[in-house]
C-alpha cells in the first residue's frame, strides 16, 4: 500500500445493531478516520482511532463561519461476501471541487479513497447484509483554528465516520409527495449550490419544515434568480420524463453534481434513451402533465438511489404523476443501479470498487 | 436579578495581555457562558464556567449541516470606570430573527442580555482601557445533536466568549480600498442574507481571497439576482453620500440589519440630514462620481464602527473617493458614535447599557 495509516483499535467494541430496525445516521461503528491539516505542513497524521468525541476550542472557525464540507457514499456486502464501494473516486473529486470553493486545502484523491477503504476494512463486521441495508460512509472536513477573524482557517480536521443504515423506504420503493418551493431559495449563480457544504443544508431547513407541515416529504427547489427552472429535489437530483425525453437540470453551478445523477445518465444513454441536461421551467413540467406527456418524475441520490415522485404541488396546482405508482423506468433504473452496487448484476461501467 | 446563573470560577486565571499589541479574536478571557437546549426541556442550565474546550460527537449536526449562528458586540470601560455595552438588546433581537430563519429555538431576550452582562461582569478585569481597545463579545449557537439526517437539531449549545481586542486600524481611521464583486454572490432574495449565520461567511471567503490577492482590503457585494445594486461591504453595511443624500441599501432580506447601520441612520436624522434606505446601482454610484456628486463612501459595523472607503474598483473602472482622505461626515459619525460608546459624549438615544 502506498498509504499507511496508523491504526489504534478500540478496546471496548460496541454491540452490533439489529439489522431489522436500522434507521439512518443514528448509530456509529467502532472506529473513525482522522487526519490533520496545519498550515506549512499540509495534511498529516492520517490515522484510524476508536470512534469518539471531537474536542475543539469554542473559538474554532467551524462554529462561527461554517467553513466545513461533507460527502456521503455507501459500502455494501455482496452475497459472496465482497465489500463493495460505489464510485468512491467521484466523492474524492467532488470533495476537492467543494474545497476549492470553500478555501479548504485540497486532499490527495488517492489517499482519500484509501482512507475510506482502510476504515471500512477495519469495521467490515459492521456492514449489514439484510436486503436494503448498507454501511453509510460520511467523510467531512471542519475548520479547527481558534480565531474569530473572517478568513480561511489555517487548521482543519478531515474525518470519516461510518453508520450502518436501513432501507430508505421501509416498504421498498414508494412514490413521494413533493412541494415546489417558490419562496425560499437554495442556490444562486455565483453562490455555493454545486458544493457539498453545511451552509447549503442549514439554509434549506426552513423550507423543508414548511413542506413537512403541509404534508409533503420534500421540496423541489427552483432556480434562485428567477424561481422558474427546476433544480433539485431535497437532497437529490431531479429527473422528468416527458415525451420519451429524460430531462435533468444542467451542471451550471447551482446544483450538486450527484454521483447517482451521473450514473443514471450513463445508464440511460447505454440503453439508447434520450437524456438531456437542460433547463426546464416548472411551468413546462405542469404543461407537459396537462398534455399527457409527463410520464415519470424521479429523484436520484446516494440515500435512496432512486425515489419516484407521485405528487407535485406548485402554488395551488397539484398533479398526480403516473397514478401515484412507481414508473417502469424508475423501477428499471433502481433495479439496475442497486443490482450493480450490491454486486448482483454485471458492472459494465467499472463503477464498483472492492475493499 | 430575575436570572441566576451558576458561576464556577477558574482556579488558574491567565495573564492579561499587553494592551499595546492587542489583535482581533486571538485571545480569550478566563470564563465563558454556556446554556443547553434539549427538546422538551427548552433552554436550561445557563452557567458561567472557566473558558475551555467544547466536546461534541463527530456526528454533531453543526459539523455537517452548519446549523449555527453568531453575534458580535463590544464592552467598553469609560474613563470613570463604568462598563458600557452598546445596544445589546438589538443583538438579542437579531439573534431571534436569525434563529427563526435557521430553525433554531428562540432565546428569551432579557435572559440573553443578562447572560452577557453577568459574563462581562465576571471578566471585567479583562476590558482593556487604552484608546481604541475594547472587549469583543461573541455569543453563538451550535446544533449539537449527533444525527446525520437533514433536519433541525433537537439539541443546541448557546455560548458566549470574550476577547480583548485592539483598534481595528492601528493608525486610527484610514480609508480602505474596496473591490466590487461581480462574480461571487453573498445573498439572494429567499436566502439567508439577513441572518447572522456561519454559512454566509463561509460562502464569502473565496471572494475575499480574490480581493486580497488583487490588493483590496474588502469586497463590495452586489445583489444576487441582478448583480446591479450595492448591498454590503465585507462584514459591514455600506453608505454612499451623493448630493447631500446619504444612501444605504434597504432591509429587504438580503443584507444584515447592522446595529451600527441603524445607529448611523438615527444619528444622521437627528442632525437633520437626508438619509435614504433605498436601492442604488453600482452604475449610479460611478455616475455620481463622474458628475462630481459622490462626496463620501463609508462602511459601518461593530468591528471598526465607521470605515471610510478611499477607492472603489468595479471591473476595469477605479475611482478615488474624497481624495483618499477621511470625509468630514465619516469622521463626525465616527467621533460621535465612539464617543457615545465610550461614555465620553452624552447619549440622547439611551443606547449604552451599564453592566
Ligand atoms: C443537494 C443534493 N443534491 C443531490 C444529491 C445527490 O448526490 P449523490 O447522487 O452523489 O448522492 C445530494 C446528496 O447526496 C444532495 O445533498
Ligand atoms: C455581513 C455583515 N454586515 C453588516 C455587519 C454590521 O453589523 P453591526 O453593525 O451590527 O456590527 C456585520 C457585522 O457585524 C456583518 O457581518
Amino acid at each position: 500500500m502506498k498509504y499507511e495509516f496508523n491504526i489504534t483499535k478500540t478496546t471496548s467494541p460496541k454491540e452490533k445493531p439489529n439489522p431489522d430496525t436500522l434507521e439512518f445516521g443514528t448509530l456509529f461503528t467502532d472506529h473513525m478516520f482522522v487526519m490533520n491539516y496545519t498550515e506549512g505542513k499540509g495534511w498529516h497524521d492520517g490515522r484510524i482511532v476508536p470512534y469518539g468525541p471531537v474536542t475543539l476550542e469554542p473559538a474554532a472557525a467551524v462554529f462561527h463561519y461554517a467553513q466545513e464540507m461533507f460527502e456521503g457514499l455507501k459500502a455494501y456486502k455482496s452475497k459472496e461476501g465482497d465489500i463493495l464501494l460505489f464510485r468512491p473516486d467521484k466523492n474524492a473529486e467532488r470533495t476537492n471541487r467543494t474545497n476549492e470553493r470553500m478555501c479548504i486545502p485540497l486532499i490527495d484523491e488517492e489517499l482519500y479513497v484509501e482512507a475510506i477503504k482502510a476504515l471500512v476494512h477495519v469495521d467490515s463486521d459492521w456492514i449489514p447484509q439484510k436486503e436494503g441495508t448498507s454501511l453509510y460512509i460520511r467523510p467531512f472536513i471542519i475548520a479547527s483554528e481558534p480565531f474569530l477573524g473572517v478568513r480561511a482557517s489555517r487548521e482543519y480536521l478531515f474525518m470519516i465516520i461510518l453508520s450502518p443504515v436501513g432501507p430508505y423506504y421501509k416498504g421498498g420503493l414508494a412514490p413521494t409527495k413533493i412541494f415546489v418551493e417558490d419562496e425560499y431559495v437554495r442556490a444562486t449563480p455565483g453562490g455555493t449550490g454545486f458544493a457539498k457544504i453545511g451552509g447549503n443544508y442549514a439554509a434549506g431547513l426552513k423550507s423543508q419544515e414548511k413542506a413537512h407541515d403541509k404534508g409533503y416529504s420534500q421540496v423541489l427547489w427552483l432556480d434562485g434568480a428567477e424561481r422558474k427552472y427546476v433544480e433539485e429535489i431535497g437532497t437529490s437530483n431531479a429527473f422528468f420524463v416527458i415525451d420519451n425525453e429524460i430531462i435533468t437540470a444542467p451542471l451550471e453551478g447551482t446544483i450538486l453534481p450527484g454521483i447517482t445523477r451521473d450514473s443514471v445518465i450513463q445508464l440511460l444513454k447505454s440503453w439508447g434513451m434520450k437524456v438531456s441536461e437542460r433547463r426546464i421551467t416548472i411551468e413546462d413540467v405542469f404543461k407537459a402533465y396537462e398534455e399527457g406527456k409527463l410520464s415519470e418524475v424521479f429523484a436520484s441520490g446516494t440515500a435512496a438511489v432512486i425515489s419516484p415522485v407521485g405528487e407535485l404541488c406548485w402554488k395551488d396546482r397539484k398533479i398526480t404523476i403516473h397514478d401515484n405508482q412507481i414508473g417502469t423506468l424508475s423501477q428499471k433504473i433502481y433495479d439496475t443501479l442497486s443490482g450493480i452496487q450490491l454486486g448482483k448484476l454485471e458492472d459494465p461501467f467499472g463503477w464498483t470498487v472492492k475493499v
